[in-house]
């Protein structure tokens, strides 16, 4: 399998601005050295390092916000094949940094492609979590949910993470904590791979098939063999 | 197009037995009737009418249970390219008998197939909700993950459900509640061909792209380009 | 502080039937050891070795099912101060065991005590959840969600548990694991206390205040000072 | 009962900068009138409005922020016998705003009050949540039990919101929707109330009881009666 023609995109949700030390990247590093092996490309974007403002829209300076560096962000995922968002847990849930993230991704929703579909179609998606304690799985429901909803395919065992025993302790990386857990190992191995795959299959298909998923079709009255045409 | 040789399985997991009116059943035929449209081989299960032992084995008459009627059910998953669950949403979650499908699916998280991959790997997962008030995307990441994490690929868009405004109010189907809804609609449309589009795709390789992802292979030392060799 | 005329009921939602081994039981004992060390009379149900019909209503033999063990133990929960559920945890979530006592449970969320307060009203919840790698905040945060959403008051702190590293390992109990993790020993003490605390406030004062909380008041026009009258 | 001698914080998590509407802030106002009509003393907060630093310290200026507001707004709600968080959803969860918000009083979980306890006891906590279509429930599972974590004591009923039906719609109070909603209405009366009766208890009793609850003394080998006093 030649993955040499892919693009990935890396963007790591620690809330540590560099350079401080994010454990999370760690792990991102993991994923992303399996990637390069192949001949992906691939960009990695620490987003707390940006000012990326809240709202829901593709641009926040045009509601009123004086920077806004998501625009530039947002193409780079564009231009990717395959998208991966890291973060830390904290509390149980995924950083407010990758909520931020997420919601303007979600900004660019009512885009379509060429073929009519949502602008993320034809792309594959995963993720990466790490903390001391508890929540990888938490985590990476609510975030592989909205890649999906987005229109990301998510392969099999799309999340890898890293947490120690219940209670304070090392963070992943602290004096090697993590590095040698064979089962966070062979995650991270295997939904590198399983991303790689998907992207592939998508690229040679070029994109995602398009019938029964166009969202411009639809509004104009394609009914995609609903069962009652008149409530399609 | 030709989707004539896919196989679906649709579990409901409504809480009400047979012949009772399941409101989730009639999501799922709308669903299924697209499906069939296409020629896909369909079958449709209501957990509830079984009775499905509670453990995480395979086959629970062999840890002390009179009756169990799980293994004949998963022998029929595990003949289908695509795995649909439906629900109700019941105090704003999954219901108790949809938790019971998924424990008893992960009893076999720990079979490969021939090419040492879990025995999931190669198929097409989704779901559908329906609820009177609140919870579709919260059922939805809980089982969308778990079917990921089962070797299932989650195509984009790969959830659709139906619920009314906040409050006590009708459920799907009732006096027709739900059947004009275009989000609805659009939404189950959307992902039953994007779920037959996946099972295609997987079904003209061969199943899931066998590199990278093999249980045995990693158990006995295989890294996958892993970046620490002695870590793995 | 007298907790002496308190009763605690403990909820074990293992999957496991008598007398298998139950490792979530082993922490449930530390907490309940506590509350009878203080003299708080405690029952301990396993809910797996009882018939609890599916569905939401108080007893379903009235709707077609031939047993349901279900309204002997509605009754011992209505005639305690104290509700712990326990769960362990498949596949980051709680048990189906779990699901189906808490739709039970709410089952019986229609009724109302003297005061017109739902039944629940008056008495403190909480949960312990063990597991061998990830998930005790995922089902602490939709257990307490419902107890709450019951009636129940939550007190600080109210959920304990334990886990191991990420992967495979021992469960809570397996050669000790666990059993002098600091982190989850102090958090059963103080959610245990803190119940007792809460629950000795509530029947010190004959009951949850009743103001602005009777559903049977709101229903006959009581609008308690909402800012909008004729919307209340 | 009198509750005049109360204070309540409510902060609003919505990602529209002041002077922009604010659909959360129109539930807030009706619940912080029931407060305001018992005498309580209200504060609201619209986070954004104010730069909270991404980060789990106290004061981030101390760790290479330039600007951190979040000192000034803790102080506030540790001033406070009440907090209520309320959020908008998208897709499906909370805001990035009240992530950031809950990450920061998270920040001062190591802290301790006279007794020993952690710094949020003594405290009620509760939650408003409001969309156009899904999630109230998922947000007030995760607010509720962050605040639960923290040290505040959680009424019953904490919760209250307004969701339209599946799909796009308006918002709270666009065109005045979802102000007549019965369930809406009484569900933000019975958490108000509630919110103030558990303060009031609180209040009287000088704070959350102090026994078998204070971190410090469980440091230095308190153990609370404990089963295993070698584990504690």
């Amino acid at each position: 399998m030649d993955f040499s023609d892919l693009r990935a995109v890396y963007i790591n949700c620690t809330l540590t601005a560099s350079p401080g030390l994010s454990h999370t990247q760690l792990l991102l590093d993991r994923s992303s050295a399996i990637m390069q092996h192949h001949g992906v490309e691939v960009a990695c974007i620490r987003a707390v390092d940006h000012v990326i403002a809240p709202g829901v829209y593709p641009d926040m300076t045009a509601h009123g916000w004086e920077r806004d560096d998501w625009p530039a962000i947002a193409a780079q995922v564009l231009d990717a094949d395959i998208l991966v968002l890291g973060t830390p847990i904290w509390l149980g849930d995924k950083s407010s940094v990758c909520s931020r993230v997420i919601e303007r991704l979600y900004a660019l929703s009512g885009e379509t492609n060429d073929a009519g579909q949502y602008i993320y179609y034809g792309r594959a998606g995963g993720c990466l979590v790490t903390g001391n304690e508890d929540g990888i799985k938490h985590c990476a429901m609510n975030i592989l949910y909205s890649l999906q909803h987005l229109g990301y395919t998510i392969p099999p065992q799309a999340d890898a993470g890293w947490i120690g025993e219940a209670g304070p302790g090392p963070s992943y990386g602290d004096d090697g904590a993590g590095f040698d857990n064979d089962f966070t190992n062979r995650n991270t191995a295997f939904m590198t791979h399983n991303l790689m795959h998907v992207a592939r299959m998508l690229k040679d298909l070029g994109g995602f098939p398009a019938y029964g998923n166009q969202r411009a079709a639809w509004d104009v009255g394609q009914g995609f063999d609903h069962p009652n045409p008149e409530h399609r």
